[in-house]
């Protein structure tokens, strides 16, 4: 199922990013809120101008209320043409705790611990998905909320079994940016599981065909060592050849590629950037540019604005993942 | 499709008996609480023994935190028995602003202002719907949130057009309570609508076959006027032919049942009764006994447990829609 119109974008709001990794369901409220803003800079063609229209009517804790933002709309008599942009977000200091006690991911749900794990998970996770569709919608940027699980979507032995994108697509077609997440799923196989919010990313792309898409994390982008390590070299681009296996193209190392991938893979325990860069070249395979930034700094607002699509800036800080026939 | 065991209840958690119907997104916390004790004692086969195991592990505004209710489910080994119950509620005091102020029932999602309003009242009714799962969960129900919206269900003209039950049955033949709302969601000819907790329990019953129904309210169940008014009484009974038409049986009134029938309609405009009892009637007709009673209260504990399908005893207060043939 495709959409009447072309995805821009599928965007992923990393955990780490958006929230307060060490604090216990902790939201990042000044990078939630310049990262909102800058979704809808992008998602407005560029424009930063007119004033906004906040979709958010609800309560506040702390903010008073009386709501009269409805009174916005009446000057306001055209539609707005956004670009389509998908939001993906993960975790966090939100679920994990919950999921990891219980064991939610390998699955179980005969046991009391995992059957409530999973309650739990996605009671802590919704709660995130809510504060940040509240925050794009005070942006003005039209979210809805779309959990995998009330999607329906499941697995089996972890990998998706069932993930029908038909209602994402409706969503888009009706103009709005459907925002899912890292969730609690029922599989045909374990009983339950947890589905991350990268591999919904891979499906989405395979699916949607986005332009690009830009992952935001809390790091300038991928590094061949641990980025706290002295000597870290940011990777600026990376090229994904036919086989599905890539390279560091830029920087240039004096030694061979196999050093570098075997330097970044080394610390794949302490990150996981092996495994992430193998999943971007998945989607880059697609000839679909992904682009790993530093959320809330001018070099997210460049990725985000599709500008790096047709020459990436010197002074551009980030990973670029391109396919290279 | 149909779930593997029979479903026993479907339970309708009015607006009007879970939030303040007058201070804007306000729960009544009590009426919550209570509800959420009934329906965990009417899921346990009655059993209001044994420690209650929360699945709401997240942090709470104003309660002190060190989640440490996982410890609780080292000595349950075996899995708990439940009836299957499937919870749907009302918006109350969520939602209705933001749906009236942008018209979203009326559709046209090409004027920003129901585009606005769509977002605004999704937010209100999901936090609503995620206050609810917590209660549940709090109480050892393993309550998941379903969106209508986030399930693809869609409308045409503001029937029902799309609403697969899958989803829904998946989380029951799983074990869980998936809790259900009306939503704002698309409609294939208006472009949005609202759809609306009756219109899904409707939909639902058909499906699921429950063993029986009950609406939780504000007043004691349905009567001949406005409860406000002196004199009112209070209809026990209403018997639906194969016809469709319905009856009242108790109390017995001298003039005829078209009497009662107008009496009924002609306060509609008030409290919405007459339609009430058309969707009820219309669930009755499935051979499903319907019940309307007064939230958390010795009467809806009574209904919830089943125990009026046997034999309604004289101190029963509420009203009961039954099929006659």
């Amino acid at each position: 199922m495709e959409t009447k119109s072309p995805i821009r974008c599928i965007v992923k709001l990393g955990g780490a990013a958006i929230t307060c990794k060490n604090e216990f369901e902790k939201i990042n409220e000044a990078n939630l809120v310049t990262v909102s803003s800058q979704l809808r800079e992008a998602m407005m063609f560029g424009s930063s101008s007119g004033s906004v229209l906040e979709m958010d009517w609800s309560k506040r804790p702390g903010v008073s209320e009386t709501p009269k933002k409805v009174d916005d709309f009446k000057e306001q008599q055209q539609g707005l043409d956004y670009n389509s942009f998908v939001v993906i977000h993960g975790a966090g200091s939100f679920g994990h705790f919950q999921a990891s006690k219980s064991g939610v991911h390998k699955g179980g749900l005969n046991q009391p611990l995992v059957k409530a794990g999973f309650v739990a998970t996605r009671i802590s996770v919704t709660s995130l998905n809510l504060e940040i569709v509240r925050a794009l919608a005070r942006e003005g940027i039209p979210s809805v909320a779309m959990s995998p699980f009330s999607c329906g979507w499941s697995t089996r032995d972890r990998n998706i079994a069932s993930a029908d994108v038909s209602t994402v697509v409706e969503a888009l077609d009706s103009g709005f940016v459907p925002v899912l997440h890292g969730d609690a799923v029922l599989d045909e196989s374990l009983g339950c599981t947890i589905l991350s919010g990268d591999v919904i990313i891979s499906h989405l792309a395979a699916h949607l065909k986005p332009q690009f898409v830009v992952f935001l994390t809390d790091v300038f982008g991928v590094y061949d060592r641990p980025p706290t390590e002295p000597n870290a070299v940011l990777l600026r681009e990376i090229a994904v050849r036919e086989d599905g296996k890539w390279s560091v193209v830029n920087p240039t190392f004096q030694d061979s590629d196999t050093k570098v991938e075997t330097s970044v893979a080394s610390h794949d325990t302490t990150g996981g950037m092996e495994t992430k860069i193998s999943e971007a070249a998945t989607i880059a395979k697609l000839g679909i540019d992904v682009y790993i930034v530093k959320a809330a700094t001018e070099h997210s607002l460049t990725a985000l604005s599709g500008k790096l699509r047709d020459k990436i800036p010197e002074d551009w800080l980030g990973t670029v993942i391109r396919y290279v026939p």
